[in-house]
C-alpha cells in the first residue's frame, strides 16, 4: 500500500486578515500536506485507493478522467507510481507544453500514460480502456474524476474533526461538491452549527446544489447547502483583473499562496461576503484551502 | 512585527528511498513551511528582521539583491510588505516575463520595487538607494544577499534542534554557505556527531569552504566542512538530462518536489555518495528540503 500520509495539515490565524476584515480568520492549509503536492485531491485519492486495495490485490491498472492541468490526475498518477501501477489519464483542454511546471510536469514525472481528448470522448476512452486491459487479465480500477466518490465525501467528513473548536463559517472554493458535502457531513457528526459556504468556481447554484445533495444522506436538508455562484469570474479557470488584484493584495497581507482557478475565488467570495454584512462581524472563520499553486503556475504561463 | 512564523516544518520517513538506497532515510521539508512561501530564507529573514526591528523602529525602507527569481527576494519581499516596509530589490540576472509563476509573481504581488541590473551594479546601486533614502531622513536596512548573515546561521543552527535524534548524516543544497555553517553549528550545540553534508549548487570546494569558515567560530575545524562540488552540473541553475530523470524517479518515488537549482542537485549527490559506499548502508540520514517548487517553476518556464 502506499505511505500512510501526513493529513493533518497546519490550521494558523491570519491575523492581518482579520483586522481588514473585522472577523477571526483561520486557515486551514491542506496545500501543504506534505505528500504528492497536497490539496484537496490528496484526501480524496488516498481514501479511494485505500477502499480499493482493502483486502484485494492492489490494482494493475488505474484509470481516471480530469482537465489537462487537473490537480486529480496529478495525485493518481503520483499515488500509483507509489503503488506500483499503470496509470492511465483521460484528459480533456489543451495539452500542456513540456516546460509547463504545473500539475502536467508531476503526473508526467510520474510516468502516467495520458490521452488527450475533447470532453465528449472521456467516456468511450475510458471505457475502451478498461476494456482493453480487462482482456488482458489485468486488475483495472477506474477512480471517478476529481476523485467523486463516496470515499472523498467521508474523507473531508473525517477531516472536519481536525478542527479544535467548532467555527461559525468554514469557507472553501467548491467544484463537483465532494469537497463541500464531506465537510457537511463532518460538521453534523460533530453536532456543529457551523455554516459551510461553499464558494462555486464553475457551476451554477443549482447544478452544484443538485450534485452535492446526492453525495449526502437522504434526510440532509437542501437548506443546509450554501454553494454561490456569483464569484465565478465566468466561469472555470476564468478571471479578471480584479481577480488578480484581489488574490494579489491576499498574498501581500499574509505572504500565502491563492490561485486564481479556486482559491482565489473563494477567499473573494469570503471578503464580499463579509463586506455586505452576511457574515458577521466578529465570526470565526475558518478559510478550507484546497491547493493551488500548481494551478496558479499552469494559469499563468 | 511581522506574525511569529511557524517555523518547525515536518519531518517524515522516505520509505521508498530508504528501501531502494538501504538507508534510513528522512526528510525535514522546509518547503513546507506555511507562511511566505517556504524555504531557509524564511527562517533566515525571520531572524535577520526580528534583531533588526528589536528595541528599534521597524525600518522605512528593505533593500536587497539577489537573482531575478532569488527565492530570498521573494521572502524578503513578502515580509517588507506585512512590515508596511518599502522593499527595494536589485536583481540580476533576465527580467523575467509576466507570466512567470515563480518567485517573481510573488515579489511582484507584494508590491516591492525591482531594479534589474547587471552583476557589478549591484554594490552601487545598493549604495544609491540607500543614500537616497537616508538624504530623505528614512530609516533604511540592508539585508545581505541571500540573508547572509550572522542571524540567519543562528537560525539553522536553533532549526538542528527540531529533529528528535541525531542523524548520522544531514545532506542539504549548499550554495552561499549560510544555511550549512548553521548546521555545522546545531549540530556542535547538540553534542551530535552527524556529518553535515553541503552539495554544492554552483561554487567550488575551496570557495564554498572559504565562505562557510567565516560564519563559524575562530575555532571551529575546517576538516569538518563537507562541501562537495562535484554535483553541480555545470553550475549554477544549470542542468542536464540525467538530473531530470533523477528529480523524476525520486519524484515517482515518494511523491516530493524537488527542483533543478537546489534539491534536485543536492538529493542527486547523496544518491551518489550512497553508491559509491561513502554513505553507509542502514545510515540514518536527514535530507534538509531547503525549498524549491519556484525554483522549478521558473526553471522550466
Amino acid at each position: 500500500m502506499i505511505p500512510k500520509p501526513i493529513l493533518s495539515s497546519p490550521l494558523y490565524r491570519l491575523d492581518a486578515l482579520s483586522v481588514r476584515w473585522n472577523i477571526d480568520l483561520w486557515i486551514k492549509r491542506d496545500d501543504l500536506i506534505p505528500q504528492w503536492m497536497g490539496g484537496n485531491k490528496v484526501r480524496k485519492n488516498f481514501a479511494i485507493l485505500r477502499a480499493a486495495c482493502e483486502g484485494r490485490v492492489i490494482p494493475d491498472v488505474l484509470i481516471t478522467n480530469g482537465g489537462a492541468e487537473s490537480n486529480h490526475a496529478r495525485v493518481v498518477a503520483l499515488m500509483g507510481a507509489q503503488l506500483d501501477c499503470e496509470v492511465h489519464l483521460v484528459l480533456h483542454g489543451r495539452e500542456p507544453v513540456a516546460t509547463t511546471a504545473g500539475n502536467s510536469f508531476f503526473y508526467r514525472s510520474a510516468g502516467a500514460a495520458t490521452h488527450y481528448v475533447d470532453s465528449h470522448e472521456i467516456g468511450p476512452t475510458i471505457d475502451q480502456l478498461r476494456r482493453r486491459f480487462i482482456e488482458r487479465g489485468k486488475n483495472v480500477y477506474v477512480i471517478p474524476g476529481g476523485g467523486h466518490a463516496a470515499e472523498g465525501v467521508e474523507a473531508y467528513a473525517e477531516a472536519v474533526a481536525e478542527l479544535p473548536v467548532a467555527p461559525d463559517y468554514i469557507v472553501h472554493a467548491s467544484g463537483t461538491g465532494g469537497t463541500q458535502a464531506g465537510l457537511l457531513a463532518g460538521v453534523e457528526r460533530q453536532g456543529w452549527h457551523t455554516t459551510v459556504v461553499g464558494v462555486s468556481v464553475a457551476r451554477t447554484r443549482q447544478r452544484g446544489i443538485e450534485e452535492i445533495i446526492k453525495l449526502l444522506p437522504d434526510d440532509f436538508s437542501q437548506d443546509r447547502i450554501d454553494f454561490r455562484d456569483e464569484f465565478r469570474f465566468g466561469g472555470y479557470e476564468q478571471y479578471s483583473p480584479e481577480l488578480m488584484s484581489f488574490v494579489q493584495s491576499v498574498i501581500r497581507a499574509e505572504g500565502i499562496p491563492l490561485d486564481l482557478t479556486y482559491t482565489g475565488k473563494a477567499m473573494y467570495g469570503l471578503a464580499k461576503l463579509v463586506e455586505s454584512g452576511e457574515i458577521d462581524a466578529g465570526s470565526r472563520v475558518v478559510f478550507w484551502h484546497t491547493g493551488g499553486l500548481l494551478n496558479l503556475t499552469s494559469t499563468l504561463s
